[in-house]
């Protein structure tokens, strides 16, 4: 990656004064003060801005690193392929009309595509480029980064008009420096996760912030998410594209429970990605992560404002955000009676009331009783950074001022922040700097503040989660070369292996053989057809149940063959399955549902109309280990339902659990060649007595 | 109001010029152009600031309108009742220490609510006051708004420290002026709704915009409502308090389902009040409506940026606002293809490209043809107003100016905004002032943005809806003297004199009773316990279902008795209700809880999980019509099994809709009486079956 990283030559093609896009470029690395050699290229002239312009990528001295293209989309891919010949190691493709554009478009992208595979790193198409701050290097099609800040974030934005709306308001207002600006377009060669990854080891990076369209390659996500553990370095994302898109239509049903972007969240919050829903949200995150990523966060917020306004506020904020108050122990009530009048209650969050202005002891007292208070992990104090204004007035420099001194003698760690009732955008600097030097960050507004810091809790406790290690394989997964709808009995061997239980089940094709499995597995019994043509049996009259004895189960035999050759003439029937009636239990529903570019997913949700009413689901990438499974069950909307709701007992969900681990590990198993698989339902039986699966539909590709 | 709300003479009691209170209070009187008589009261000066000092309020040449009192909560009472007694007809009380300060503040808090019940208009205390920004008369304890600018947004909010981040910052870059701005504190006198009340009546306010902690009487806020309606002034309010309380310990189901929160909620959303949930969203939502309230909105969005970073992320903020993109019609479509270069797409939201940058004549083609566009209800130009850094460069001034133009030959009328990618704080006022110039609110952020028009959209929408007249009364509701439960026959005669039909019952006291009810009713019968001591009859072993003969009869009424002597041997025992078993249907659940402050509300659900597992419940407070009822309906997450889900035929909503208004009017009925009344199961019936209430426990007060 180094030649478009970290590039020692940058040859502009189709470089001129009349371009502006080339003479962008070009003005640019005299800008930032890149130290290699810079040519322009083109046959017309000698010179352009000051350098010395060479007639062909071949013809400059020694083969440059990389190439700007600053040329039309329909030239590229024939310079390109020159400029590829003639040793240029990168390329930045700043044009537009590529993929999106239409069939031509398309065959210049596949160009693009076929010159990466041969080893270019092919930045673009449709981009502005990379920028190293710290080493001024690199290559940008786009305004500079106004003030132009190195610092210890990495910005990685596919659209290159939102670089600048990320890097200018931060690094002026306060002052967040950056690593690298990265906005890499339609990713034709490069891809996100190539740039994550290299960003990932970067030593002058310790905060990756990502504004992504899509990910060519989220396979590799879980490795990058394991380095950057190792090397406690966030990476927050802005992730697009949740709004409508067609679900698949799939044969599953847990198939039409799961959507694109419902799979890429689940994938993202599993490995510890930091996501946020907006740019707003996305600058506020990166506020926090600059400056205090490494100080410990947690859920127990304490909150000092002199606005009782701003504490009826933040309450609802924190709510919002999961965070929450918790009491102060008696010392620090103590001091803060001693400090403020009687009319201030001394309770969290705390409202300082006009005394802390009227008073000028009683703010840096209650501060330093605050940052003692050992039940508060993260302490927020309220400062709205006000620019002074007709009066002059800047009472929040004081309070910086005294929560500067305060953070340096205070006894314990844990994150301390200040933040602004509202976003102003337009920040008294001078506040915010004294906070910053402090290791306090600056945040806007009580609720991105605190979403922000609820992001960095979650990302703290993540590092604290082993790896999910390489689990030893509990089952071999073998199909030979079967395809599409597997028969019921070689499903039922394949999740038995996996340690799936699956109800006793015998398939029967005379009413004899029904009576006799009948017979053997026990009444009432249950018979249902056995086709790979019927998918819905109930709809197809091919379910009986409770038959109770060998009369019944005869009548049933002959009913569901008649039903079924009524309902469908054509299907093949392969028999009749037996099966004894399950026990009570709660109906739950797994399935496996595969991603063409993130794999196979499992989803989990109770069965019914909790599923099939309500869409409630929750959705993991395999592997994953019990915790995850566990936070699966905790996440359902109806998990009450298990836990003995409505005078049932406790389900087993300790078993429930293993179940959907080893689901996982079933779906990994079978990558390859598994289409999709619903275990519905899954009967999860009272506690201590396991699951029970009544049926499974497994597809393969 | 007047006194209070456009002073002609105003007292400052306790001047001084060492107190910053007072001096701060006789400053802005002249700071703002006060034309009326100022009068300093101190018996220590003979002038303070240049004005005239007396000795007390009775010294002045005539009794003070009103009365700033800036002097410490303990001399408040003393003092203000001699101003009462001089005359003075309004007061302000600048300081904290009241309510909220133990039992000495409470008796001060009664002391004025007193001299507030003998007519005085009591502002505070612990507020700033009232600032009449046309007249340049009233009273401000605070810092004056900055910029001060007159206009068309009445401010109310309970905190005053909350006042200036709301004024400054939308004076200051966007130009939205304020009628009033009122700081009401602790409500002893005046109410947030005598406020609101005056606010809405006021010729110069279009707009009102609150910040309220609590309401002290919300039952004059649908007259209030009423009123803003005729007079088209949308009232957006930031209530806080949705953080956990303690909900209601209530006998009944439904009371423990609908917290204080979700009443106000409830009331608030149902007369039209625009709700937001953040000072950001706050000052958006003005933004907005200072400029478009009176411009047709609506849900079908168009969007036009040059970004296609920006046409990505504002698809899913639209989608969590509500609003869809319609597809562009065909001459659009042309138009667009016209204008722009190959590799943009002629879709909705429309990324113009750079090419918007690059050809002078695409922004405005463009701009022109999706404002004829008549599939669009809200247009949304994406136009960051960056102010211009280093390179001078504000792309957007000319855009704004393009979009003036095409504004004033534009063929349709429809809300027209311009708003940024995300919050910047400081905007380029050169284009905001251009664009508010035209008509075209400037809004931060898309998701603010969004939410903000999603908001005005509702209020449009409501202001077509006729206020719910007053119903004939279905019923008399004529209770007598009765108190505690109900008997269930009682319940029943009164749900059913309210049009709901409640199962045929009987009571039996003896076995034979029982026989002879069933013998009539007819088989299967059901058996209940009749007791105000069992509340959860099945519990208590006091349900036996389907009864299938006199001889199950027999032994169930024997059962039920033993069963409930076993379990509750001190309950009194009324008799064994015998009912027919209903067929089937949609188990729902409707009560009514009371409010101390709101009164009556009506909660509806689905039964079974839905309520006691999922709290899938709706809200409306009575009397309301049967739009409302279908809202109630559409609003539960589980409503599809009210449709048919699960090869069940769908229910009779329309008699479920009746049920539910009918509810309405039995609690508006009986609002002196009825502590609660939980109708549960109420049994949906299949389509043009009607509905039938199985149990009904109806608590009085």
């Amino acid at each position: 990656m180094q030649p478009l990283m970290n590039p020692r030559s940058v040859a502009v093609i189709g470089a001129s004064e009349r371009s502006a896009r080339s003479a962008r470029a070009l003005r640019n690395l005299t800008a930032i003060g890149f130290q290699g050699d810079i040519y322009p290229i083109n046959p017309k002239y000698e010179e352009v801005l000051g350098h010395r312009c060479y007639p062909s990528v071949a013809a400059t001295p020694s083969p440059p690193d990389l190439v700007i293209l600053a040329i039309p989309a329909a030239s590229v891919p024939e310079v390109l392929a020159e400029a590829h010949e003639a040793g240029a190691k990168a390329a930045l493709v700043l044009a537009a009309g590529f993929g999106e554009a239409g069939e031509e478009g398309r065959a210049r992208h596949q160009a693009l595509t076929a010159l990466a595979a041969k080893g270019m790193l092919i930045c673009g198409p449709n981009c502005y480029g990379v920028l190293n701050m710290h080493a001024r290097a690199g290559s940008w099609g786009g305004e500079l980064p106004t003030p132009f800040l190195p610092g210890n974030v990495a910005l990685l934005s596919q659209s290159g008009g939102t670089c600048g709306l990320i890097t200018n308001p931060l690094a002026s207002q306060r002052k967040v420096g950056f690593s690298y600006v990265v906005s890499c377009g339609n990713q034709a060669g490069v891809a996100v996760e190539d740039y994550l990854n290299y960003l990932v080891e970067d030593p002058n990076t310790e905060v990756i912030a990502g504004f992504v369209e899509g990910f060519r390659q989220p396979k590799r996500l879980p490795g990058i998410a394991e380095r950057a553990k190792a090397l406690h370095k966030p990476i927050v994302l802005l992730k697009i594209g949740r709004s409508p898109e067609a679900r698949q239509n799939a044969l599953t049903h847990t198939g039409s429970l799961a959507g694109d972007a419902e799979i890429m969240d689940a994938l993202l919050r599993q490995h510890g990605y930091i996501q946020v829903h907006s740019l707003d949200d996305l600058n506020e995150t990166i506020a926090l992560l600059a400056v205090g990523k490494d100080q410990p966060a947690g859920w127990r917020l304490g909150v000092f404002s002199g606005s009782g306004g701003e504490v009826g506020r933040v309450s609802d904020a924190a709510q919002d955000a999961g965070l929450r108050f918790p009491p102060l122990s008696g010392s620090t009530i103590r001091d803060i009676e001693a400090a403020l009048p009687d009319f201030a209650s001394p309770q969290n969050p705390l409202d300082g009331t006009g005394a802390i202005y009227d008073y000028p002891e009683a703010f840096p007292r209650v501060a330093e009783a605050l940052l003692r208070e050992p039940n508060i992990d993260v302490m927020a104090f309220n400062l709205t950074a006000l620019q002074p204004h007709g009066s002059g007035r800047a009472p929040q420099r004081g309070f910086a001022a005294h929560l500067a001194n305060a953070m340096a003698g205070r006894p314990r760690r844990g994150l301390v922040v200040a933040y602004g009732s509202l976003t102003l955008g337009a920040l008294d600097t001078e506040t915010v700097d004294v906070l910053r030097e402090a290791g306090i960050p600056y945040l806007e507004s009580a609720e991105k503040g605190l979403r922000a810091i609820a992001g960095l809790a979650r990302w703290q406790e993540w590092l604290k989660v082993p790896f999910p290690s390489q689990r030893e394989r509990v089952g071999e997964g073998r199909l030979g070369t079967a395809s599409g709808i597997l028969p019921f009995l070689e499903a039922k061997r394949l999740l038995e292996e996996f340690g799936i239980p699956v109800v006793p089940s015998r398939l029967a094709r005379s009413v004899a053989e029904a009576v006799e499995a009948a017979n053997e597995l026990g009444y009432p019994a249950v018979l249902k057809i056995e086709s790979p043509d019927v998918l819905h049996k109930t709809d197809a009259g091919g379910v009986r149940l409770g038959c109770a004895s060998a009369e019944a189960v005869r009548d049933a035999y002959d009913g569901i063959i008649a039903s079924v050759n009524a309902h469908a003439p054509s299907a093949r029937i392969d028999g009749v399955l037996v099966q004894p009636m399950a026990g009570a239990g709660v109906e739950f529903i797994l399935g496996v549902k595969h991603d063409p570019l993130v794999g196979p997913a499992v989803v989990a949700g109770l069965g019914g109309i909790f599923a099939e009413v309500l869409k409630d689901v929750s959705l993991r990438i395999p592997p994953f280990d019990e915790r995850e499974a566990e936070d699966m069950i905790e996440e359902l909307r109806g998990k009450a339902l298990l836990r003995g709701a409505r005078g049932r007992p406790p389900a087993d969900v300790k078993a429930l659990t293993q179940a959907i681990v080893r689901l996982g590990e079933l779906a990994v198993a079978l990558e390859g060649q598994l289409a999709a698989l619903d275990v519905n339902p899954l009967l999860v039986l009272p506690e201590g007595q396991g699951v029970l699966a009544l049926d499974a539909l497994l597809q393969l590709r």
